[in-house]
């Protein structure tokens, strides 16, 4: 494929687009029509939206076209299993300028249909027009399978708060990248490409999580967000998260705490969920905290204390490319 | 509401946005979660996205953020129509400068709201992120209630081709616009605020329609992707056409044929469908054209002849902002 995307043409990309597409039994009606068909065995979808910004998001210089597609399908898809729901589609927005070259869009779009493939979803539709700053706007949709969602809303004082999936590797990642380098690999491959462990949503629903949410901001911020729906405190002890070696001469390297990275890192998409406290968990999960009543304390500390931290405000002055 | 959007912060704005939303039955769950729920009783969804952007789809001088969020939710949820199934949520993805007065966004919600509330859908959740050119990204769900869609592949010659709504309107109102002028008002209304027919596309879809579409792009280039899909021509019959003294005046005044704005001016989203010849039509459908086999001409005729100008690729240099 050669020349830009203004050469192209709006139909000719979105013909090259739909041409990288794979399908799924659940697709009724793919890319094409007004809109997609997609199967809802459940009488429910489970729908969630997020807006990727180049410069603010993702830097070309940084991730592939193809790894912004691979982080874009997880982190929405990420959402989906959350709420104890499988994936099943995706819709994309894509905002791309004239003189982009055409492979950008068509790698990004390979990169949506890989991830879907990892989850078992795929993509059935979207749009495409011109404008000044690449911004990939996806809908992810998803089927609950006659569960019963896992909401922010339902952790209870004694219940366990535990985790499953990668927490702090993309900050770890994003470190060294912003420092020039471009290894340890591992990390800087996490942050291009986070990793949601997709199946364990269902299946904390099915093992009676009382609350659940992917972690996108970073665990103490989010764990604040079920704190905050439930009307609960969390206390998370940080001598129970995992903080590999690897990850501590990073932090030794560049001068930061790794436990900020594992505490304040978004965009892993880990799953974190609370159970109630005789739940057996599987050993993928880590338990790494409790739930306790209201105090005076902030909503979530770290061995009984506040935390430097508590989040990442997309809008604040210091939030940039990641 | 005062100050701008930079200045209330992401959390401040996404609570401020959803104080306005009113909800529906199909809402299982609302926004505030990582994901909304919606029933889906026909155990299908049927998903839509589409992407505005300001100084291509719409201009700050001329639409108000309310105007511009009744015609974003009007779009979409007439691709849900448009396969004959009813609208029941929609999702927002909008990205916001941080200079923007924060009454902008509120607004624009109010607008989606109220468009939501006159198809009888709600807006259920979305994503807020800062960056340089507004961008609202509307992503519309609807349920089929068992009917089967009605897709653009389905006309056979010998077919009626018929539409329902307004046509040529927005165009109408655009040119006159352009032109620095405000009135008159019911078509720069048309313009900034599409009504489209949401129930004539079930109501076609339970009449037996073979093929259906919004028209978008204009009724030509919409016809031609129903031409295109079926493999089959579609001849208009120019005299069959409505066009209203008031829009001729226009025409007239600024030098503009107006069945060119009836033919190939967009946004307007009627809905055109195709029927077997024998469908008795309710009054509010006009007979157009008919569908016939293939032929050496382009896939859509104007009184047996090819017409002047088929379309509107949106990302031609000659598309302004509309």
């Amino acid at each position: 494929m050669k020349g830009t995307v203004g050469e192209l043409g709006e139909f000719g990309l979105i013909r090259e687009l739909t041409s990288r597409l794979t399908t799924t039994p659940a697709v009724r009606l793919g890319p094409g029509d007004d809109a997609a068909v997609v199967a809802a065995p459940d009488r429910r979808v489970v729908a969630s939206t997020d807006i990727l910004l180049e410069g603010r998001h993702f830097r070309r210089d940084w991730s592939t076209a193809y790894d912004v597609g691979r982080k874009a399908a997880a982190q929405n898809m990420a959402d989906i299993a959350a709420m104890g729901a499988v994936p099943t589609a995706l819709l994309l927005g894509l905002v791309v300028p004239a003189e982009l070259p055409a492979t950008w869009p068509a790698e990004l779009m390979d990169g949506l249909r890989d991830e879907c493939q990892v989850a078992g979803a795929a993509v059935v539709g979207g749009d495409v027009v011109r404008g000044e700053t690449i911004t990939v706007s996806i809908t992810a949709l998803g089927d609950l399978r006659n569960a019963e969602p896992v909401l922010r809303s339902g952790a209870r004082p004694g219940d366990v708060v535990a985790v499953t999936g990668w927490l702090g590797w993309s900050a770890a990642g994003h470190a060294v990248l912003s420092r020039g380098f471009r290894s340890p690999r591992a990390f800087v491959e996490a942050h291009r490409r986070p990793e949601p462990p997709y199946h364990a949503g269902p299946a904390a629903a099915a093992l009676g999580a009382t609350a659940m949410t992917d972690v996108s901001d970073g665990l103490i911020a989010d764990l604040g967000h079920i704190a905050e729906a439930s009307g609960v405190r969390i206390d998370v002890r940080s001598g129970a998260v995992d903080i590999p070696s690897q990850m501590s001469d990073i932090g030794q390297a560049v001068g930061v705490d790794p436990l900020h990275w594992v505490l304040s890192g978004g965009e892993d998409h880990a799953i974190a969920a609370v159970f109630p406290p005789e739940t057996k968990l599987p050993a993928r999960w880590r338990v790494i905290g409790e739930v306790l009543g209201r105090s005076a304390l902030p909503q979530v500390t770290v061995d009984g204390a506040p935390w430097e931290k508590a989040g990442w405000d997309h809008f604040g002055e210091d939030a940039d490319a990641g």
